[in-house]
């Protein structure tokens, strides 16, 4: 078997310092550098066995990395993933805030050079699952309903995961214009009514519910903890050497 | 043993036929007879076994009951349940409609005469028992929210049964001034927000969430027919003969 | 639009009539006739509206329908089904107790003369996509169980339902002698665990686990009441003129 | 407000160090000293600010503490808590370990001097709810049965808060003889079927299933982390002042 080559960028962040030890455990990885803007913090993150990069220039000459798990922050998620595009390197991009048009940008580049890219801002596989297999039940089951459950520390409602599953929902079941509105009950996202629990003590947990006849199908997805994010990311990295092109979702690449 | 006497007021409605039905089954029970002003039905109701009365003097004088299962109508069960406890016949009211000021009443003629009288608008024993258990738990874990789900054609939200637990949980955790408000998120009763999903194929059915420190705890009651009316009722009309005064609540009676 | 012309076998029975219903309300249907040995009953059964027929020739000949709904019982539904394809007519099949050689054969002579088929014996939609959905799932999250539960009344375990999903579920994550035993904990079927709870009152539930590092995710169908089948059917009526072959399972034409 | 004084035996180790955190933050509490036997770590622990015993005579004449929370070992736990009644200290003691005829002796002891003890091994105020409703409701449901769920590294089941759930429910209906057993379902508990999930992702969840004529109550507790335990812990430190004999159990206090 051949080994990935895998790069981290960002690996001193909650969610890197999860990817950086999950390729240095998974047998199918091989971690061959980390892109770090901060040089003077790289003892205490790796113990000096990998090679810190602070450019992706010479991270891409000298590491030569087959993936690029990019885990920095809003400003330079669109630099490095335009960057390693270019460098050849596949892009599996964990980190949120990319616009719209910095996606087209990067679907063309990635195209145009054949060099495969995943958008994932959320790396758990079984949120995926669910937002996938919601999209697939509401053609056949079109009456649905949210609930998402959230520690009371979060404020907003309803949550990011929430709404996008609820739209995806729509997208799915193309005639938008039929569901009936949600009807002052809940938060009405894309016609589906979302109802946002806010108590302390929860985690994160969202549930889709469909009624038909005499019937009730429910999917749920519990996150405990940040664990939950590795099997997405490792997922994804294996993933992401088959494309060619880029791929927005998790969800996607789920067969 | 000795078995209790009991007359069915209202036995053609739905609740009714399954009161008698339940006092017919019942080993514990007589049905010694049925209050129904329109004799002319008679014959179907009962196959003619069981004596029907059109007035409350006739039923106590002839077939005595112990105990009244009240199921008629809003205009009906304030004369019936006063009517009973005066001939000295306890009262199990599962009619709905009675006035404040009604229950008032009866509370007085009842404690005046000895005679007890129970009222219990939602017959249901687990429906009672959540009540009763919400109402206990939010001294320890004052953090809750309800979802109530039931049947696309029941438009009104919250249901009845969730506003119902949620004044009785305020009015068990004393401070109602401290509860913060739901702040948007649901139908806000007591300071507790109530989720309403409406969906084809739901029956009835409610969870009651506590969270704290670490934890969730949820109660939560489904109710998938009629039937579970039964269990409640039966309990009630034992639970009526040691009574010498007004209970208002199957979760009143309740150890 | 076109309607399909449907017939019913077995319309006297809970399925049948409920069958017969939904082919007379829903507008894309004509029901055009019913195959019923026992002529005496028709009256009952349609109001003399419909053209009961006693023989699959002449049902053929006069009615001309598109496809067959069989809901008759394990000694017709092969003849039934055998016969409609070498009229021309597509099946959708509701009866269960064929087998493994029935089906096969059934398969070779529905690709022979091109004449669709699907085979459903759980109607469901609600269920089929449980299944669908769990054995996508199995892939990327390989650590589950199941939990079923029915009323009191049923006996066995663990329900055919979760069995085959277990089977399904094997079969999808392909390396079957690789999953672990369930040791002892409920009943191990193809590896999974599946745990039965009998309790009065409970109706038809079943929920399927998958456990991950710091996640869950659980899908859960809940059948009320036998209506839970019309939806499935509906679906399959249509699906099935678009089909040359035989279908075995409702999720197989779930998209 | 007068506030009581209390002492953490066994402050290092995970429970002990979250008595020692809730004793210093909530506002009716005074730590007023810790008893270790290992001196030399005492620095580590409170950076020097409360004062370490070795010995419960010290302690108890310097600090005079109103209660001692035992948080020490199955060795020393019996020991500590028999020593801190005779100095007049309240125990509330929430390692497991004591033998039936240690609480016994402990309960005369208590009563004796009027010293109050809580014995709660499991200090979760949830799961004591649970146990506290789940006896409860059996009079009133008695078809019940219980699902526990936990990380498959807990290889053992069921677990032990099932157990002791299934034990306190057959104690609390009374006729124990009367429960059909479970029937090869689950693990038979006092005729209460267990149904034990293991699966990885999993924290520790317990259900309670009450069926009855149309109708399901379920009582549901999740244990997110160790968090969960604090609540009970200073509940029973306030409510062992109100109380001058041993309580074997949190749910006895509640009510």
């Amino acid at each position: 078997m051949t080994m990935i080559r895998v790069a981290v960028a960002g690996p001193r962040g909650r969610m890197g310092a999860l990817a950086v030890e999950a390729m240095i455990t998974g047998r199918e990885f091989l971690l061959v550098g980390v892109l770090d803007r901060k040089m003077a913090e790289r003892a205490n993150t790796l113990g000096g066995s990998v090679p810190i990069y602070t450019d992706m220039f010479t991270l891409a000459d000298e590491a030569k990395p087959d993936v690029l798990v990019e885990l920095t922050n809003h400003e330079s998620v669109y630099p490095n993933t335009r960057d390693a595009i270019l460098h050849g390197i596949r892009p599996v991009v964990g980190t949120s805030g990319l616009t719209e048009e910095q996606i087209g940008k990067l679907g063309i580049l990635s195209r145009k050079h054949g060099v495969g890219c995943i958008l994932a801002p959320n790396f758990s596989i079984g949120a995926a699952l669910l937002m996938k297999f919601a999209s697939m039940a509401v053609s056949y089951m079109p009456d649905a309903e949210i609930i998402e459950l959230h520690h009371d520390g979060k404020k907003d409602y309803p949550s990011g995961t929430a709404a996008l599953t609820a739209r995806m929902m729509e997208e799915a079941s193309g005639d938008s214009g039929a569901r009936e509105k949600g009807a002052g009950r809940g938060t009405d996202v894309s016609g589906i009514p979302i109802h946002s629990v806010r108590l302390p003590g929860l985690l994160s947990h969202q549930e889709v519910l469909f009624g038909g006849e005499g019937q009730l199908l429910t999917l749920r997805h519990d996150s405990f903890s940040r664990q939950s994010y590795v099997s997405g990311m490792v997922l994804a990295v294996k993933e992401v050497m088959n494309r060619d092109c880029l791929i927005n979702g998790l969800d996607k690449i789920i067969g």
